[in-house]
C-alpha cells in the first residue's frame, strides 16, 4: 500500500484558506461549514475507461473532463461549489499519468475554488468518481419539473462541436473539419456554473439542467417532469462554424442529438427576457432563445417558416449506426 | 441504455419525510437542509471486486458492507448520517445480483435513517464507490489530531474476528473455529454510528477513527496526528470467545493487526470515565479502556505485570506471508 499512499499524498493539498473547508484530506470524514441558512447540492459521476473515455486518453483533459461534468451539475442546479471527493481506482501508480491527471483536475478545481476535500485510492481498473458539493438559497435551485408552459426555451454557448470532435476522432464517413478546432469541447467542457448561479438569482428563471446527452433527449427530461411540451425554432440553434461545413442532417443530428455539451438548457417566463440575457452578459456566457414550452407534449421542430419540420420523424438516428 | 435505465430505478425510492433530503433521485443534483448551524462531513469509499471482496461474493451482504464501511467514517468523527450518494460500475444489469444487492443496501441506510440521494450507474468492472453526508456540531468533531498525552485509550466491541473469518474462508494454517461464527464480522460490520455520536457529545472525549487496517496501525494514525505515543495494555484488550482457541501470536495478530473490524478507537481525558462509560450503554456498544496515550512517541505493548512486551518486535507480520 505504500505505492498509493504515495498516490493519496499526490492529492493531498492544504484547503485554501476563507473557503467552506474546516477539515480537509486527512481524517475519516472531511468537515466543512455551508453558508448559514443555504442548502446543500450533491452530485456524483463515474467515468470508466473504455466507456467514457478511451483507453490512453490524455490524462491532464481527463483530470479536467473528470471534475468538468460533475460541477457541470452543480451549474445546472445554480449551486455554488464547496469542493469534491474523489475516489480513483488505478491499474498502478504511474507517475507519468497522476502527475498530469492531478494537474489537470486541480487546475479547474482551483479556477472554481472547488477544493478535493477527501477520497479514497485503490488499486482497480481505471475508474474515476468523483461528489460534488455546493450550495444555494432554498427556493434557488433550477430543478427539471419547475418548467411551465408559455415559458421560453433557452440554450447556452452552442451544441454539438463535441460530437463532431467524437466523429472526426473516429472517422465516421459524414465528419468534416480539423479535429483541433473542436478537440477541446470534447476533452475539455466548460462547466457553466457563473450562468448557472446567475439565473438560479433571476426571478422568472424556472427550470434547467446541463446537456449531456443530447439537446432533445435532455429537454425530454425536462418535459417528462414538468408535464409539458416543446416547440424548438431550429433557425434559432446557435451554429458553430465548425458545424457549417456539414450536411444539414449531421449539422442537426450534432445541435440536437450530439451529447457531451455540457451546455445549460433552462427555461424562463418570457417576462424574464431581459434579465435572463443580462445574466448571461454577466456570467461571460452567451445564451440563446432557441423555442418556447407548450401544453401539448412532445417536441415541435419547427423551420424558419413556423412550419413543422419533417426532419423530426426521422428520429436522429445518425448516431445509432 | 434501457438496461442501465432500468437498474437506476432500482435504486430511486422516495426520500423520507421530515429528513434532511429536500430533493432525491432524479434531478442534476440532490438537495440536502442540514441542521442550522451544524458542520457537514463527508466522506468517500470505493469497493472493487477482486480487492476489496472476492468475486462472486454474497450481493446482500456487499450492500450492506459498501454502505457500512462509509457510515464507519461518519461515526469515527461523530456525525449523524443525513445521506449517501452511490456510483455504481456493472458488467451487466443482473437483477439477481441486483435486488440482493439493493436489499442488504437499503436495510442498512433505513436502520440509520440514511436515505439515498442520488448517484451515477454505468457498465465496467463492478466498482461501488459511496459518498455519505452526515452532520455534527461545531467543535464537536472526534479529530485524529485531537489526542492529548495522558487521555486513556479505548475501544468499542472487540477486534479481530473479522480478520480470522478471512482466515478461515482462506484455510490459513493457523485458523481455528467455526467460519459461522465470525462470518458477519468479516462481511456485515456494524458501523458504531449512535456511539460516535454519543462521544463527540461528551466533554472530554479527544481524538477517534475507526479500526479499519488494524488497531496499532490505525491507532499509529491518531499518535501521528497528535504527536504523542500510547502504551496498550495486551490483558485490556477484549477477546473474542472465537479468538481465544488461537495459539497466542495469531491471537495477537488478529487483535492488534486484523483489521476490517469498524470498531471505534478513541482517546479521552481520565477525568470523563464514567460519562464515557455512560455513552457506550446509551449507545447499546460496550467499551474498553485499553491503555493511556504517552508524550514518548511510539507503541508500547505492556503485558500483565506492566513490562514491555517483546512481541511487540517481531513486528506482526503474519498476514504479510
Amino acid at each position: 500500500m505504500g505505492e498509493f499512499e504515495l498516490i493519496a499524498r499526490h492529492f493531498t493539498r492544504a484547503a485554501p484558506p476563507g473557503g467552506a473547508v474546516v477539515l480537509g484530506v486527512g481524517d475519516d470524514c472531511a468537515l466543512l461549514q455551508p453558508t448559514p441558512g443555504h442548502q446543500l447540492a450533491v452530485s456524483s459521476d463515474m467515468l470508466v475507461e473504455g466507456r467514457h473515455f478511451f483507453a490512453g486518453a490524455e490524462p491532464e483533459a481527463l483530470g479536467h473532463k473528470a471534475l468538468a461534468v460533475n460541477l457541470s451539475d452543480l451549474a445546472a442546479m445554480g449551486a455554488r461549489p464547496l469542493g469534491f471527493t474523489l475516489a480513483l481506482a488505478l491499474p498502478a501508480a504511474d507517475e507519468a499519468w497522476l502527475a498530469p491527471f492531478a494537474r489537470g483536475l486541480f487546475a479547474l478545481a482551483d479556477a472554481h475554488a472547488c477544493p478535493l476535500v477527501g477520497g479514497d485510492t485503490t488499486r482497480g481498473p481505471l475508474t474515476i468518481s468523483i461528489t460534488v458539493f455546493g450550495e444555494l438559497l432554498p427556493g434557488h435551485a433550477l430543478r427539471r419539473d419547475a418548467a411551465r408552459a408559455g415559458d421560453e426555451l433557452w440554450i447556452s454557448g452552442r451544441t454539438g462541436e463535441a460530437r463532431l470532435a467524437l466523429a472526426l476522432r473516429r472517422r465516421e464517413p459524414w465528419a468534416r473539419g480539423e479535429l483541433a478546432t473542436v478537440q477541446d469541447r470534447m476533452d475539455r467542457p466548460t462547466p457553466r456554473l457563473a450562468l448557472g448561479q446567475a439565473l438560479a438569482a433571476t426571478a422568472g428563471v424556472h427550470a434547467a439542467l446541463d446537456v449531456s446527452d443530447g439537446l432533445l433527449g435532455d429537454l425530454g427530461h425536462i418535459l417528462k417532469a414538468s408535464g409539458v411540451g416543446a416547440e424548438i425554432g431550429m433557425n434559432a440553434l446557435p451554429v458553430a462554424p465548425a458545424l457549417s461545413a456539414l450536411d444539414e442532417g449531421p449539422r442537426l443530428d450534432c445541435l440536437l442529438a450530439g451529447g457531451d455539451d455540457y451546455e445549460l438548457l433552462f427555461t424562463a417566463d418570457a417576462s424574464a427576457r431581459k434579465a435572463v440575457l443580462s445574466a448571461g452578459r454577466r456570467a461571460g456566457t452567451a445564451v440563446a432563445r432557441i423555442g418556447r414550452l407548450t401544453r401539448t407534449p412532445g417536441i415541435r421542430l419547427l423551420d424558419a417558416a413556423g412550419r413543422e419540420s419533417p426532419l423530426a420523424a426521422r428520429g436522429f438516428d445518425h448516431f445509432a449506426n
